[in-house]
């Protein structure tokens, strides 16, 4: 076996577009995805898990329908499963989530925001 | 709702024990831990699950019995699941754990360096 440890930098510095996450490991069924976030995202929720907001750089505003949570760089947010919230960065956010395997960015809904899943870096 | 996020920094700051995980926060059933790391741990595995480290501050060693990983602030790793490895720092390393609810930090064997499960901060 060759193991190697994951550089998160390494991985932004692979791709530039916004809204696209990209798995980087996977723990048992759980996947870890690099994202960079820029601008507003719709609403939506996630009827069957949690979801995990790690900021690694940047000012990440997650809006709830009562009220908003702001996570910066080294805090973490996890948004409860089915609880709706929209993500939105002023400017650019450099951002790890975590989720289980097949988890849609939109939620349920398969409408133009929804990026391909399963895409490795 | 309330809803903060956690600042991974402030919640090191309320402990200086070392090998000692403190539970921050749960997505569905695994467990969110900080803890501090100096100096050398034992050789275990963890029969059931993959075991996720991310360092915050510090370098970490994991040695595996083909070899050895170095994680440095910024990276991750992830210990598959059944494989032996033993976590040595040589300085201090505040790390951030991944891993299911209920996984004994020395894994399968209750011994003197099993550390408490479950304690929160």
């Amino acid at each position: 076996m060759s193991f190697k440890a994951i550089n998160l930098q390494q991985k932004f510095d692979l791709f530039a577009e916004h809204w696209a996450p990209k798995v980087i490991a996977e723990m048992n069924d759980y996947q870890f995805k690099v994202v960079r976030l820029q601008g507003d995202f719709i609403w939506h929720d996630h009827k069957d898990t949690d979801d995990t907001f790690i900021v690694i750089e940047g000012n990440l505003r997650i809006d709830l329908r009562d009220g908003a949570v702001h996570v910066g760089p080294g805090e973490m947010f996890i948004v409860p499963k089915g609880v709706e919230h929209k993500p939105y960065a002023e400017k650019e956010v450099k951002l790890l989530l975590i989720e289980p395997r097949g988890v849609r960015n939109t939620g349920h809904e398969g409408v133009e925001r929804t990026a391909p899943n399963d895409v490795w870096i």
